[in-house]
């Protein structure tokens, strides 16, 4: 583990010229973002709308949801331009709370669109998910900040250190994994506001979910419910399928089965082997990711129960 | 031409079963949709919220763009539920108008759910689109009242009887298009809210276009910009492209010029000759026509230009 | 049951033009197929090649595979052009088999193009599979003469009536299941080369499939191996897909798991009901059948244990 | 320009593990590749295949394409298994070129797989074509040899270091470009198999690409021949196209015009701006582009004119 780097600030890790140029993106500068969900009801958007229009909010964008206008549940992403967003934010957060929210029973979240999620990245040893992610990052596409990579495996090291990351070597056994998961927590302790699991092949306990207290993505490499757990694409040549694909999800103490955030597909044929339809599945996998990274740190992405909401 | 099922009243062509089973679909009763465009700026989304919340709507769903919400323009559909919309509805667009639109310099649209589009049919002698639309209609999967099919060949009457609408035989030729066209206008004053070119091989002029006074969707057997004009497929094949596609658009006078609103590909090979392409090719051009009829008779299309915003 | 229809003699149920139509696509006449299997291993081609050429015959496409060129197994599907060819089909098979195929221990096929699969179609109350099998088939698309119709409803005679097929509805309850099978058999027997199962709601016996001597081909309405079994666009749903799918496979006594043949899928979104998603998913499961039943009717598929080779 | 490097024999710029590597992929040990084209006619098939069987060649793989039996073209790919091939592979060119080839007035091309072949990359400022390529081919996914990266722009010289891959600086201007053309000729003499234009924003002259004698393959980032030219991505947000796309061609003295090799799309929609249309496109051109690459040097191209046979 690299000691002198992970304790730095937050700050510090990631050049400055990234970051602006990833905030300068799509004029990000005082744009808030608003994810709400309540039991549905007359007057929820209408008092939303109210309370930021009253405040001198522009709403740019708006996505809604309602699962049934009778009795359902009703979700809402909206953005909004507000001068001096990132000051009276705290105040925005808190007027909203008592004014709106807790009339309609509403489970909410705000935030400023130009502060970047920070970022875990877990990874074993398959590079293509973890390099992906940090190209993307590095041209400015992605809205985070990478601050952190963790690994059970030393061999990624070096390609990490080209994007001046930190790279922390946990090695993780049977017998060590309880200590392992500590020091995993220790060195992400308010530093990170995901984790992303880019091809990590170890299973993180229901403990370690709980403590993080961040969500956590993972990319699994079939199109899940089917070929769940290990070696999904031996599975897949055995069955004889005519596509592969990767799902990207939440993670949950139930293995595979958390929230499903994105899926895709490729096509494949009797002619490859097993190792031909894993390239193939690996650019599927990559991209799936990303666009599932990208999406929750949009702040587009809404749980409804065990599903997802992908504004 | 079948001129006396042609004059009946509208009412009468379609089988009353038929349509209510449509508007059963999806529990559209006393579901208004309203569509919004003007030029972007401060309190826009919450006078039209407040205006559909004091006459006691609640919003559905929402969606909405901006180009920029400095000096941009502004696009909005909304969908609400209100009790009686059908009776309301003359007297809400009058006030919306007046409360709201004229504020804003918006051009509006507002509809009851309810309520089909009514829809000519325009074919030659290919039958996929044209029965592809047929079907979905009978099952129930489409928002329209098909009331005419118009040819300039007879080929398809036969076939279009089965579905109880009324084919008009009506042939085009260079000497005779001003006149033919005059034949069509009479047959569809007052009994349409669409026309779909489903493969209809003759250019409308601007004359028609301007007369019919009802929006024309059109779908070109290529992926638009690339092979304009006659013989798509052809032009595919010589060009020697690895996919084809189809695309739905709005008629203009400027051929295969106007805005689109759908389309998709279809991977082809070396192997597959014109006439193989053209029956692959046939797959994409009904359901791009149908994903185009569909979302423009859900009232999910606005223009901007010459495009299109799809909600 | 449409006795009358049902107990014509095979040439007497489609008419020649359609089948004329059909046979000049393509320029099929005096073109054979010919499907082998076996261990692989050195002069299995230049044995087969120098055959046909000894023959006359010139290969016209050629598809080969092998899983290993060591040990493993060989797979070819030769098209070649041989003047007279379906006079002397039945002597160059036995030909083949004394002088090629019993020497290297192979499987092999041999037919004429010209020769369309004898189909029956079982269907129960939904019809986009059936019209669209039917529809391709009127178009001359498919190589396959449809000869009959078989339904547990009586809902879809009379569209089936339109393209002058005979319609045999055979109700099977839980008591009736072995009697009604045993109808089935009877009015299928030496007529048909292929049972496809078109949204057939009735699983068939193994007693059915072993006495029917034909394949079956089915369409399930799922991405398989995900979702097998009852409501699998309700299963989709309650998961959170992003994709949902359509798998047609042979059909085995293992109910869903029998060699697939061809997949795909399209991409739905939490706002869509389960109906929506049906719909979508239709559009899917036809196309999907479609291209399962071209392809088998083409002599392009191969069995491997449990998995198809589709050339 | 990196003197020292870029003037190393070809031997010594890969590093051995890696060439290793991807030699390993698939067995290709004593592997021969054999791509034939001449017009159609009887006897083609068994005099190549007898040629093959009486050097005691085993063939794996065979791809055969006829664009019409009388009179047309004739196409081949044949991959065969022969023992010590690399050493035997001058007298077989020989051998066939007299036996078979003569005989048919047949082009071909016989080579081994195992011997990678070598790759310039050519390159200005966007960096997502040019590290897919480096990173597919240090996975050994890419049957190449990554000998020279070409830039007009330093920019990238520091990402490619990463890959030990000399990097040559060439500025081109337009009064410098004969001269920067001749210092590109002179580094890539004898040392390159195929020149591949990785988002390289230069035109390359007609004498160059006569004088370089291998072929050139580009990636335009568009799907052709839509939106040929500059801006492209500019061009589809102002048509108002739903899907964008990338086309990998060889290159020719007429822009954007020669023979495609492969192509892809990606749906879009009126949200992105064309900056994000612009990402979501370079994830498509970065896997046209590797697609493009692998099948040349895996030798499964042909061409037929100005269109490509891919097997």
């Amino acid at each position: 583990m690299n000691e002198a780097s992970s304790s730095l600030p937050h700050s510090a890790v990631v050049a400055p010229d990234r970051r602006s140029q990833w905030a300068r993106d799509g004029a990000l500068h005082d744009h808030g973002r608003l994810l709400m969900s309540c039991q549905d009801g007359p007057g929820i958007v209408a008092s939303v709308t109210a309370f930021l229009h009253a405040r001198g909010a522009n709403i740019v964008h708006a996505d809604q949801n309602s699962t049934d206008p009778e009795g359902g549940k009703f979700f809402q992403r909206i953005v909004f331009h507000l001068p001096n967003l990132v000051e009276r934010l705290p105040g925005l957060r808190r007027e909203f709370g008592e004014e709106v929210a807790g009339r309609f029973g509403m489970a909410f979240q705000m935030s400023a669109a130009e502060v970047p999620k920070r970022v875990a990245l877990f990874v074993s040893k398959f590079d293509h998910c973890l390099l992906d992610l940090l190209w993307r990052w590095r041209r400015g596409e992605l809205p985070v900040d990478i601050v952190q990579v963790v690994s059970n495996h030393p061999d990624l090291e070096k390609d990490v250190a080209g994007f001046d990351v930190p790279y922390a070597h946990i090695p993780v056994t049977r017998a060590t994994k309880a200590e392992a998961e500590q020091r995993q927590l220790e060195l992400l302790e308010n530093r990170v506001d995901l984790v992303v699991l880019a091809r990590y092949m170890q299973v993180l306990s229901g403990d370690f979910l709980r403590r993080v207290e961040v969500p956590a993505i993972n990319i699994h490499h079939s199109f899940l419910p089917a070929f769940a757990g290990a070696g999904p694409y031996e599975q897949a040549k055995k069955r004889g399928v005519k596509l592969v694909g990767a799902t990207a999800h939440y993670v949950t103490e139930d293995l595979d089965e958390g929230p499903i955030i994105e899926q895709d597909v490729a096509r494949i044929s009797h002619r490859q082997s097993v190792r031909e339809i894993a390239r193939r599945g690996a650019d599927i996998e990559r991209v799936v990711l990303a666009r599932a990274v990208e999406a929750h740190c949009d702040d587009r992405v809404l749980l409804d129960d065990n599903t997802t909401i992908v504004f």
